[in-house]
C-alpha cells in the first residue's frame, strides 16, 4: 500500500527538482501546502506560471525583464559607453542594489568551465564583442566571481576584447566592508595589500 | 525604477511566505523558475493545486488522504483495538515508514501550548475519547514529541483517558539506534538508564 496520497507524492517529486530543495524540504513544503489556504495555493501556482511566461532575458543585454529591451537598456539616462559584464541575470540586480553604477549591462550566462564542457561558444561572448564594436563602448567592467573559473573567464575576456578600443577593467579585490583583518582569508588579505592605494581623506 | 520585473517580485513574495523559505531562498527559487522549462513550471503549478484540492484530512483519524475514510481506517487487516496518537498528519507517515505498527491512528493536530493559547479544546481530543469508547480500543499509544509541550500533552491525555478501559502507553525513551554514548545528551542517557530492561539475546 502506498503511504502517501498520490497527488501529495507527485507534489513532493515536483518540488524536489528545484535547486537546493532536498527530499526532506520537499516533504515539509508539500505537507504545508496541502494544508494551507486554498486561495493562497492557487495564487502561488498562478504567480509561478505568470512569472515564467512574462519574464524573459533582455535580447540585448540578457537581464531579466518583462519588456524588450529591458529598462536598463532603454534608459537614455544611463551611460551606454560603460558595460558591466556579469555572469548571471541576478548579478545585474546585485550591482544595481549596490548603487553607483549608471552604465549598461551584459550577462554572459555562465563562466568558462572546461570540466563541465562550457567553452567560449556556450557563453554570450560574441554578442559582447559586437556591442563593444557597435555601441562605442569606452570601458568594459568585468564583474565576475573571484574564484578560479571566474578569474579564468575574466582573463579570457580581457584577451579577447583587447585592441577593440575599450578599456577593460575588473572589480577591486580587497577587504569586505565592515570587517576586521581577523576575518579576511590569506588570499583576500594579500590581494588587499597588492591593491593598496594612496590614502584619501 | 523598480529593479525587478513585477511578476518576478510577486513570485518571490509568494515563495517567501512558505515555511523555512527566507528572502534569499525565495530569490534563488524564483530566479531558477523564471528561467526553467515552461512545461515543467506549468506542471509544478498544476501539482500544487491538485494536491491542495484532492488531499484532505481523514474525517475519522486525521491522516492525510484522498478518500474518506483513509486507507489506514479502511484497512480491515489492521487492528482497530490499538490507536497510535500522533501530533501531525506527517507523523502517521513516519510511524508507517518505521514499520511494525499494524493498528490505527489518531492525529491530534497539535500539542498543548498555553504560551501560544492552544488548549485541549483546540486539539482533536474529544474525538479521541469518542473513538476509545466506541471502537473498543484496548491500547492507546502516545507517540508525541519528547519535548516539554509534548510531554505535557502526553500527561494530560493519559489523565483524561484513564478509566475508559484502554491501556495508555507511550513510546520508549532511550538511545537512538546506531549511535555511541558520546552523542547522547544527558537527559536521553538518564532516561535510557531508567528504562533499562533484562538482556534478551
Amino acid at each position: 500500500m502506498a503511504l502517501l496520497p498520490g497527488p501529495l507524492a507527485e507534489l513532493m517529486a515536483a518540488l524536489g527538482t528545484l535547486p537546493g530543495v532536498g527530499p526532506r524540504t520537499a516533504e515539509r513544503l508539500a505537507l504545508h501546502l496541502v494544508q494551507a489556504d486554498l486561495q493562497r495555493v492557487r495564487d502561488l501556482a498562478q504567480a509561478l506560471v505568470t512569472a515564467r511566461e512574462r519574464v524573459r532575458g533582455c535580447e540585448r543585454c540578457g537581464a531579466l525583464t518583462e519588456c524588450q529591451p529591458c529598462l536598463f537598456c532603454a534608459d537614455a539616462g544611463r551611460d551606454g559607453g560603460v558595460l558591466c559584464v556579469v555572469e548571471r541575470p541576478v548579478d545585474v540586480l546585485l550591482v544595481e542594489k549596490a548603487g553607483g553604477f549608471r552604465g549598461r549591462y551584459h550577462v554572459l550566462g555562465g563562466r568558462l568551465s572546461p570540466m563541465d564542457g562550457i567553452g567560449p561558444e556556450d557563453l554570450n561572448i560574441a554578442a559582447l564583442e559586437g556591442r563593444v564594436g557597435s555601441e562605442s563602448v569606452r570601458e568594459v567592467i568585468l564583474a565576475l566571481p573571484t574564484d578560479v573559473e571566474g578569474d579564468a573567464t575574466s582573463h579570457y575576456l580581457a584577451a579577447r576584447l583587447a585592441g577593440r578600443g575599450a578599456v577593460v577593467t575588473r572589480l577591486a579585490h580587497g577587504l569586505p566592508a565592515g570587517t576586521s583583518l581577523d576575518f579576511a582569508d590569506e588570499l583576500t588579505l594579500s590581494r588587499a595589500i597588492e591593491g593598496r592605494h594612496p590614502f584619501r581623506e
